[in-house]
C-alpha cells in the first residue's frame, strides 16, 4: 500500500526550497511513499529540476495559485484565499487523494481550514494539537494541547487524552500508554478547577491514568501522554524553547570566547557533536492536529529541510498506522447508543 | 542600619547543616546583618560549634520546639504546630524583631502560616510567590506567580503585576519595570479569557506594559516582569527545571561515554566550569512572597547551604531596599478615597 502525503509546498518560512526539497528526500529513502506537492507548479518544478528529481514518478504536481502567509488571519486563511496551497493540500485528504497533508504555514489557519475542510470526528468537540517532546528515557512524550484551545472545560482534557492515547497506541505499539495530568502537584487536591475535575474525569476512564504529572515530568518521560489545555501547553512549549535556546547560547559562548577555549572546543568536537544530535529539535518537529476526519502535520514554520523531512515522516506514520481510523473507533465505541437489555431508559435531561 | 533576619533553620531537607552554614557564612560577609536563628537549640548549638561560630555576636537563638514537614499538610501547619520554627520565624518578622524570614520548608506551609501570622497588605486581595529566572541578557527576569494561586481573576494579574514592579524598581533601582503579560501570541485577541482581561487592565494601567510576551521570552529577558496565573507559572518553572536537567544529564553522559571523551572532558574542563557557574541554578534560589505585611523569601527545599545562602541575600536586599514599604505605598495610594473636586459622587453600583 503506497502512503500518499499531500505536501503545502508554499508553507513556512521559506516555501519550496525546504518543502520540496524534504520530499524529494523523504521518496528517495520510502519507496511506498507518493507526493502531492500542491502550490505554484512553475516554482516547484523549477526546484524539483534543481534537484534533478522532475521525472520523479512518487512525485506529483496539484497547482493553487494562492499563498496563506505567517500574517495572514484566520478569516482571510477561510474566506479569500480559497486556492491557497494550504486549502488545496487538506482537500486533497478530504478527497481521498492523500493519506496525510503536511504543512509549514500558520498554525491558526491551518486548525481553522482543517476544521472548516475535514470537519471533526463524531464524539469530539474539540481537534487538539499534540506533538513529541524528547524525554530522559531518551522516547518522546507526547503532549497535548498544545495552543488549539486555550479555554478548556475538562471533558475536553479527557478528549485530549483519549485521542492521544489512541494515537500513540498504534503509532507506537504501546497497548495501553500511560496519561498523566499536567498539574502544580501530585497530590489530588491539588490545581486549577478545571484540571481538578478533568482528574475526576481521567479516573473514572478507563484510560491508564497515572495521575498528575509535573512541568518537569514532561522531560523525565514519567507518562507516554501528557494533557493539557493549550494555554498551559503553549507556555511550556515556549519556555522549554527558551531556555534550551539559552544553555546553548551559553554553551557556544564559552567555547567562542578564546583562541584556547576554541581549541579546547575543537578537541572535544566528536562529544560536542554527539550532543548537538541529541538535543537537534529538528528531529521532533511535527505536529499532529488531532480529532479531525483526516491527518494533518503542522510543521515549525522556520524548519529547513532535514526538520521537515521529520514532520513528513510524522504524517507518514500516522498514516500507515491508521491514527484517524483509531480515534474514530475509540470515539464510535462512546458516542454509539448504549442502550443494553437492563439499562434504565434514556432520559431527557432536566432543564431549568 | 543592621538588616535583622530570621532564619528557619529546621525547615527544608537538610536542616541545621544547610540552614546554620549559610547564615554563619553570611555574616561573615555582611558586617550589616544579623541573624535570629530559630529552631532546636541544641541542634543550632552544636552546628554552630562545629563552624567555630558559637559567640558570634550576629547571631542570637530564639528556640522552637516544633518542625513543619515537607509532607504536612496547611491544616497541621497552621492549627497543630503552633511552636514550629516556620512559625516562630515568621513571628519575628510580625513582631519587628526581624526584617525578613526565610523559610525552605514546605511551599503551602509557609505561605498559608505568612498570611496568617503577617496579613496581606491593604488594597492586595493575594499574596503572590515572585522569583527571578536567569535570562540571556545576564540579569533576572522576575516572574509571578509561581504557585500560591491556581485560579487567577484578571484584577489579581494586575496585582502582581504592580506588587512586582515595585520590589523590581527598588531592589535593581529600574525607574519604571517593563511588564509582559505570559500569553500565547504577540496580538492582543490572543489567549484565555482571564488573560485577554487582565491585558486590558494592564494597558489601561499606568504600569510600564509591554504588552503580551510568551514563553520563550523569560529567557530572552523581554521584560523585567512576567506576570500569569501560579498554575502556568508553576508549569512554566518546573518545564524550565525538567528541560535543564535533561540537557545537563545529556551533557555528563556524552563526556563520560569512554576514557577518549572523559580526557577530551579534562581538555574541556575550565570552559565546562565556567558553563556550570553560569547555568547553576543555585545563585537563583529564594522566592518572594509578596503583598504581606512583611518579608518572607521561600528557598528551594533541596537548597545546600551555597544556594541558601542566596535565598538569604534575596531577603537581605528586599528588606534593605524597603519592599515591603514601596508596595504598600503602591497601592495604599490606590486605595485611598480619590474623590477630588468636580469628581463625580461615589454612587453604588447599581445591583439587579
Amino acid at each position: 500500500m503506497t502512503i500518499r502525503l499531500a505536501i503545502d509546498c508554499m508553507g513556512g518560512d521559506h516555501g519550496v526550497t525546504v518543502t520540496v526539497t524534504a520530499a524529494v528526500n523523504f521518496v528517495s529513502q520510502h519507496a511506498d511513499a507518493s507526493m502531492v506537492l500542491v502550490g505554484d507548479p512553475a516554482a516547484i518544478q523549477q526546484q524539483l529540476k534543481k534537484l534533478g528529481a522532475s521525472g520523479n514518478a512518487q512525485l506529483s504536481i496539484v497547482p493553487a495559485s494562492e499563498v496563506v502567509t505567517m500574517d495572514d488571519s484566520v478569516e482571510v486563511a477561510l474566506r479569500r484565499k480559497k486556492d491557497s496551497s494550504m486549502r488545496v493540500a487538506i482537500t486533497q485528504v478530504k478527497n481521498g487523494d492523500a493519506d496525510a497533508c503536511i504543512s509549514a504555514g500558520n498554525t491558526g489557519a491551518l486548525m481553522a481550514l482543517s476544521r472548516y475542510v475535514l470537519k471533526t470526528l463524531d464524539g469530539i468537540d474539540r481537534p487538539a494539537i499534540a506533538t513529541a517532546i524528547p524525554n530522559e528515557k531518551g522516547g518522546g512524550t507526547t503532549m497535548l494541547d498544545l495552543g488549539a484551545n486555550a479555554d478548556c472545560e475538562p471533558q475536553h482534557l479527557l478528549q485530549f487524552a483519549q485521542m492521544a492515547e489512541a494515537m500513540v497506541a498504534v503509532v507506537e505499539n504501546k497497548e495501553r500508554p500511560s496519561v498523566g495530568l499536567l498539574n502544580i502537584g501530585e497530590e489530588v487536591i491539588k490545581g486549577n478547577e478545571v484540571v481538578k475535575q478533568a482528574g475526576e474525569l481521567l479516573r473514572a476512564s478507563s484510560l491508564n491514568f497515572y495521575g498528575n504529572v509535573e512541568g518537569n515530568d514532561i522531560y523525565r518521560g514519567t507518562t507516554d501522554v501528557v494533557v493539557c489545555d493549550g494555554f498551559v501547553g503553549n507556555v511550556a512549549l515556549k519556555t522549554s524553547e527558551g531556555i534550551a535556546k539559552m544553555i546553548g547560547g551559553m554553551i557556544r559562548e564559552e567555547f567562542g570566547r578564546s583562541w584556547l577555549t576554541k581549541l579546547m572546543a575543537l578537541v572535544a568536537m566528536p562529544v560536542l557533536n554527539r550532543f548537538r544530535h541529541r538535543v537537534d529539535h529538528r528531529r521532533y518537529n511535527g505536529a499532529s492536529l488531532l480529532g479531525l476526519r483526516g491527518l494533518v502535520i503542522k510543521s515549525h514554520g522556520s524548519a529547513d529541510a532535514y526538520a521537515f523531512e521529520w514532520a513528513i515522516k510524522r504524517g507518514y506514520d500516522a498514516a500507515k498506522n491508521g491514527v484517524v481510523e483509531r480515534i474514530a473507533q475509540v470515539f464510535a465505541s462512546k458516542t454509539a447508543p448504549r442502550e443494553l437489555p437492563g439499562d434504565p431508559p434514556t432520559v431527557m435531561p432536566r432543564v431549568g
